[in-house]
């Protein structure tokens, strides 16, 4: 058996088109036998931050040197230049728009080079697809065993953002944001068990969070103690506080979304 | 090549967040060369019902021994057991919920384990993602070759609800229900060949099955016989009664949808 | 290793039912090692021409002899015929509906064959659903390494339809249209730089494209170059013109989609 990494995708392009289909192709012309994984394609379109929360859920699930490649490029063709991001025991692909931000936040060890060797590309390398013709054909030859080396030279001022983070604004208030609304509607804020412990510690006193039209005061361990139409507190698998109702929608219910307020109050 | 069943992808955990990459990042992790197979991911969220029509639909198209990982668990975190169920040929990993009620109704030969050897877990175990910390898992040793036994002792109080039926409410009447509508508008029917023969053999005095604001008097053999604008019934590949049309969605035409009362009278 | 096709696919089943499941079981039931990868299940319902675009942009990316199956059927179990077509390097098995006119466009050596060996379909066979019952199996043997020859006899009256072209209207004038909206927004249009090469050369005097209610009057090379609200033509990565904005959705700005008609003038 070669040397071989699985690769995984995680990408704005969406499922509707071609688009996944061809940088899957690319891949597999290079190297038939890769072990090519989908975590998402269906990132908000042009949502850097969506796609930085979504591979940063995901990557460390994976084995041992995993390629992972993300692509979420609203700068596609212009001056943001394309990666490879050594990140603790992964390698990742991706355009140098911070996507891997909050990668980057979890792990100690991140060396990152600027991607110019592009006799690896694919071509003609169109100015609006590096997807197709960029980023899966260095993937491709990553997993086959070509050391990021050639790819080109470690850069130091790659581009990071801070992941928005809750902020006090009183002695016992703090405001967050909803980070993102899932398929099942639970509002997945910003806030997590070390920036307001007194939620989830279980000896707190009251708390209120305000999100849309809602307020809650009641934190759940889990989605089925909840009663019919109550919305709760949840400590999400993401780490981070939910808003969620029992088999329904706390978005809608709630009235509110992606980037929607979450004010925290604590009873002193 | 070591011992190897393929397995499958059933949940409602859908396609725009990280859930199933991080389901499929833990199964590749403990095996790396996993064959992994979805087959939906997109069930209606807390519906066991549609996880359980999905499922039925689709095991038994694949090999002997494959591992059937069907994840809607509303319940997560609650009182509800993970099992593991040897049905006929295949293996399933689900919570106890019924979702793999329409399997056990077509399978003579059915066990089921409660799965309680939390070792095989991935820890820390979560209250609100057990696809991610049980479910894979277990799947993923069972793929290896653990023999089923390991996770958990037998029981024979497992959940199972009867699939809908319809029922007869006069002497050539019946009542059904639409089960669910399909990406093309196709009206599945709980209504089977058995139930009603007379609608589908060819030899029948004329019908009539009103469904929302539709009245359906024709049946056709396959979509292109319809006319346009017709609906017309037709023997769908799953096995039950569809109400269709050609090229178009017959869901709209009728305004009707899933839960909508089918209602069907022979002439005498 | 036996002898190894790579199989694609590229339907309108949908994500949402068992559809695509069922298929790719019952290609692992025949070969148990093959290589499945989707393309897309989610072209549009019914639209032969949707799945043509979408094959013609992906296939031509893959492995030689890549078995690519293109299931867009609306006239499934009627008269149509099923077909395997050597078009190039690769091989296609789909319905005989025109779905794969745009690859016999790119490709110089074709040649056809009608599937009628019927032995190696799925049985029973139904009336609905020949994507499970016929194309599955069929490219699984071929996946195998089974003979084109062995399913059928060549055919030479195969159906193949023309991609609608732009139409010269005047001396400086043309009507194309957009032949799809992609999940971006992005208007794909039926124009081609061989077409109207004074769009896209540089070396151009004004142009103005008129679609929707939308007139755009400039050409860029690269999204990001777009000012905010701006629409611009650019060179998609299809090869097609495409009206775009930066970080948006065109097609809304517009108020255009699929079919809509671009206007095309060129100052003289």
């Amino acid at each position: 058996m070669p040397f071989q990494r699985m690769i995984t995708l995680t990408t704005d392009f969406g499922l509707t088109e071609h688009y996944v289909g061809a940088m899957k192709g690319v891949i597999y012309s290079i190297n038939p036998t890769a072990q090519l994984v989908e975590i998402t394609n269906a990132v908000q379109s042009f949502d850097v931050l969506d796609g930085a929360l979504a591979i940063s859920q995901a990557y460390s699930y994976f084995p041992k040197d995993t390629v992972h490649v993300v692509v979420v490029d609203p700068g596609v063709g212009g001056t943001r230049r394309p990666i490879i991001a050594r990140a603790g025991q992964y390698v990742f692909v991706a355009p140098d728009n911070g996507v891997l931000s909050l990668v980057y936040e979890r792990e100690e060890r991140v060396s990152v080079r600027h991607i110019t060797s592009d006799h690896y590309f694919h071509h003609p390398v169109s100015n609006t697809f590096h997807g197709r013709d960029v980023f899966a054909p260095v993937a491709a030859y990553l997993s086959k065993g070509v050391d990021a080396s050639k790819f080109g030279e470690e850069i130091s001022d790659f581009v990071r953002f801070a992941a928005p983070r809750p902020k006090a604004t009183g002695a016992n208030a703090w405001k967050g944001i909803v980070l993102k609304t899932d398929k099942f509607g639970n509002l997945i804020t910003n806030i997590s068990p070390k920036d307001i412990p007194q939620i989830f510690d279980g000896s707190s006193s009251a708390f209120k969070i305000t999100v849309g039209k809602a307020e809650i005061t009641t934190l759940r361990s889990n989605y089925a103690e909840g009663v019919p139409g109550e919305m709760f507190a949840i400590l999400g698998s993401s780490g981070f506080l939910e808003i969620s109702t029992n088999k329904g929608a706390a978005a809608r219910l709630a009235g509110a979304e992606k980037g929607s307020e979450v004010a925290v109050m604590i009873a002193s």
